[in-house]
């Protein structure tokens, strides 16, 4: 089918963004059948140079449309006017995709257009790169390979190197947890651990609750795995008891995911009445509790709490961490640690999921923690992390717009900020920040259903104090002139 | 419960293999009422040494009865004598094993206990250690971590390192399989890239075709991700077109898997003609199919044939291979090459999974590609497993039982040994031969159903010539042995 031309007119002083006047544009002239099924849009890239967007407002443009089932994409083809009945022959084959699947690729679509060296981005939610230990890792690679040769290089044990096992095992019993070297399993970061268990304990079509907001990696492992995914509301100490036992009355979850300390995104720590309130409320139930505990060692302020596993009598929760928030993202060396009925069969998904951990990796952390490396970055990691939430909240007190809302986290990498209720969406602001060169994370992402439309959450953790105070000048300058610009916010029609 | 006493008494002079006694005595035991429900058994290395068996001997026998349902286990507290309605709490919130988890968790078992110094190990299907070029790859990672610092450390793209996905472009054009960058996704290993192909493109309970015997990972990724997995039988051409397509018929499968070049376990190469028809039938049924070349590189004599990625005009073919097995089994990386609309579900899971493939790993050996030394590999080690084959091969001929029949492998690492129809079985050659240091696969593994009683899988790759002759030398002696021990061995009760 040839390229049909679209026309498209933006009227540049409307109240009405110009992404939404594209996306309006192109509903109706394929509702008006001027845009056949199959027809192919331009690139993103073509048309915004054509129209003079930016490009991330055609790809959100696009990405509405797609969402919305007017659009499709095929990899590499571009992009196309959706037909249902014609759809290639190998599409037919896959399962039908769940509705949350837009979710994921505009995040990595949004991700990968932010990839640009003048951004300051706050979108991301891995740790500070200049905190790398790189040349102690490269020691200890070294000497593993000197020490070791091929068998560091040969298949591993699928429950993971037995050394590093025993070493996590001496490592959570400083927190609490009582447990075997045979209740460790190692795994590819603490993805790979959330992804195992999803595997070993739900089928298809079942229910996993969580909190609301939550982290975007179990939304997307959830839609990758076909469960459904509920997200209970949050109050000032976490997920709230009375609507999760409801919904374990209601929607019989077969697991509850929950990260215990300064959750992602909002920062949150779960206090220790709360903690206890959960595993009693979940033993009870007998529905197994993941507690994701990736954020736990980034504590500012406060006492240290014990994770849900040190208050689990009854063996219903499975605790996981990793040392790529602590140490190196990219080594992904995270673990498990579960009890015997659990264990047995997350050690047989492990096997089928890739056989084993890379030994090198497992080896070269190992000898990094024997070294007590991880104690040192640790230490090292608070102290800068503390100087730098004090900048973010002096910025955010500073240049975020007033009526914004937010609290100074404990711990973790994030600031969670509601912007104020009338006024630009986050994702609105977003768009709007790109061309500006700063970028943060649209609130909405880490919703399992509707919400977060004005919460934007900010990574601190990532840039040194003046970077940070540039950031947020931007991002309050940028919502200054969006609210300038569109004149009576309260009258326009909003994303 | 308090332990109850096990009364055993062996005729060591009886045909019947004594584990087999053990089996029909503890079942006699259950069944009478003497061990009731929840009656702990001595630990297998404590009642091996009671009764002065080996104690693989007992762990089949547990094995065997676990399988049956007498006997359960828990890890770390023990085996029981099971009961259906007792069972632990936790226990009952997990989905129900499927039937073929016990033959996943007894080669685990078997392996395990095969790993002691003394002995000569043919059951493996890691390539040989020695030929791993341990410096090459030190020298790769420091110059990755001199010329990347911290980048080689941080989050990878979830589809790959770029210059590695091109790299891996290059390496298949020139087998013929003309692809685009974007059609390359990395991978942990060639294991991951077919549980995520599996995770993909199967729901719960959807239908696998696979050719019998086939790969074990793949029988333990059906059983994790609860597939429904089917053999084709094979004739020497590989897996029968006829009874594929009658299978498709039947059964509606969602995917085929077949690893055309040298296939594990049998080390049958499909000719040409058959790649056509099977590509044919898929793209006339719509079925996709995995094809999994990891052993491709190993080839000894004879041409090269064309992948079926290479013969696939459709679109219907997934392609996987490894640098596992080439290279560095324990570095873990492995590729996918597939087109458009699988490609995207596939990178979408992929990141689900563990977010991305450790970066160091991907820029290292993007580092070997670009040396040439797997290359230079290849062809050394092409040169040295021909030297192992021909010994292989003519230890056989010297000491494998008379009547039993093999094919010369053209390449991969093993030797598919059918033992005479009449006689021990291969499971009662191996229960005998640890005991004497040598050991194989029981090719019973590797059928999804029944079949394969006489059959073993010897991986000859991974020793030296003289190393071969005498575990050869070893099996024949054992097979030899059983023969005279049982007397007239058509009249005994067999495994």
């Amino acid at each position: 089918m040839p390229d049909r031309e679209l026309n498209i007119a933006l009227e540049r002083e409307s109240e009405i963004p110009l992404y939404r006047q594209l996306i309006t544009q192109i509903r109706a002239q394929i509702n008006g059948g001027d845009l056949p099924a199959g027809t192919r849009l331009p690139a993103s890239r073509a048309l915004a140079t054509e129209l003079g967007l930016s490009r991330i407002s055609v790809v959100n443009a696009y990405n509405e449309l797609r969402a919305a089932g007017y659009l499709s994409a095929h990899a590499g083809r571009g992009t196309f006017v959706a037909r249902e009945r014609d759809a290639p022959e190998a599409r037919q084959q896959l399962p039908p995709a769940p509705a949350t699947r837009q979710r994921a690729s505009s995040i990595r679509e949004m991700m990968r257009l932010a990839r640009k060296k003048s951004l300051i981005d706050f979108s991301g939610g891995a740790p500070p790169s200049d905190f790398f230990p790189v040349r102690y890792l490269q020691d200890a690679i070294n000497q593993v390979i000197e020490r070791d040769g091929a068998d560091a290089l040969a298949y591993e044990a699928p429950e993971g190197y037995p050394p590093l096992r025993g070493a996590v095992r001496d490592y959570v019993r400083v927190i609490g947890i009582n447990c075997r070297v045979e209740d460790v399993l190692i795994t590819g970061g603490a993805q790979q651990a959330i992804d195992l268990v999803l595997q070993s304990l739900m089928r298809d079509g079942d229910t996993l609750l969580t909190a609301d907001p939550t982290y975007l990696g179990i939304i997307d492992i959830a839609e990758a795995r076909r469960v459904h995914i509920h997200g209970i509301p949050i109050d000032e100490d976490g997920i709230r008891i009375d609507a999760l036992e409801n919904a374990i009355d209601q929607l019989r979850p077969r697991l509850i995911y929950v990260m215990p300390s300064y959750q992602n995104p909002t920062g949150h720590l779960m206090p220790l009445h709360r903690r206890r309130q959960l595993v009693r409320l979940a033993a009870r139930h007998r529905i197994p509790i993941l507690e994701d505990e990736v954020y736990r060692e980034f504590r500012y302020d406060g006492d240290e709490l014990p994770p849900l596993k040190a208050l689990d009598e009854s063996g219903v929760v499975i605790h996981t961490n990793a040392f790529t928030k602590v140490l190196l993202p990219g080594i992904r060396i995270g673990y498990l640690v579960a009890d015997g009925p659990y264990y047995q069969r997350l050690a047989r998904v492990k096997q089928a999921a890739d056989i084993s951990t890379p030994g090198l990796n497992q080896r070269a952390i190992h000898l990094l923690l024997e070294r007590g490396v991880l104690a040192k970055q640790l230490e090292r990691n608070r102290l800068e992390l503390r100087r730098r939430r004090v900048a973010a909240l002096a910025a955010a007190q500073r240049y975020l717009p007033a009526g914004s809302q937010w609290k100074a986290p404990g711990g973790g990498l994030f600031l969670w900020v509601e912007l104020p209720a009338v006024g630009p969406s986050a994702a609105e602001t977003f768009i709007a920040a790109i061309a500006r060169d700063v970028a943060f994370a649209i609130g909405a992402l880490f919703y399992t259903g509707e919400g977060g439309r004005q919460a934007m959450r900010l990574n601190f953790g990532i840039h040194k104090p003046e970077t940070i105070e540039e950031g947020f000048r931007r991002i309050g300058a940028v919502h200054a002139a969006l609210v300038a610009d569109y004149g009576d916010v309260q009258r326009r029609a909003v994303l």
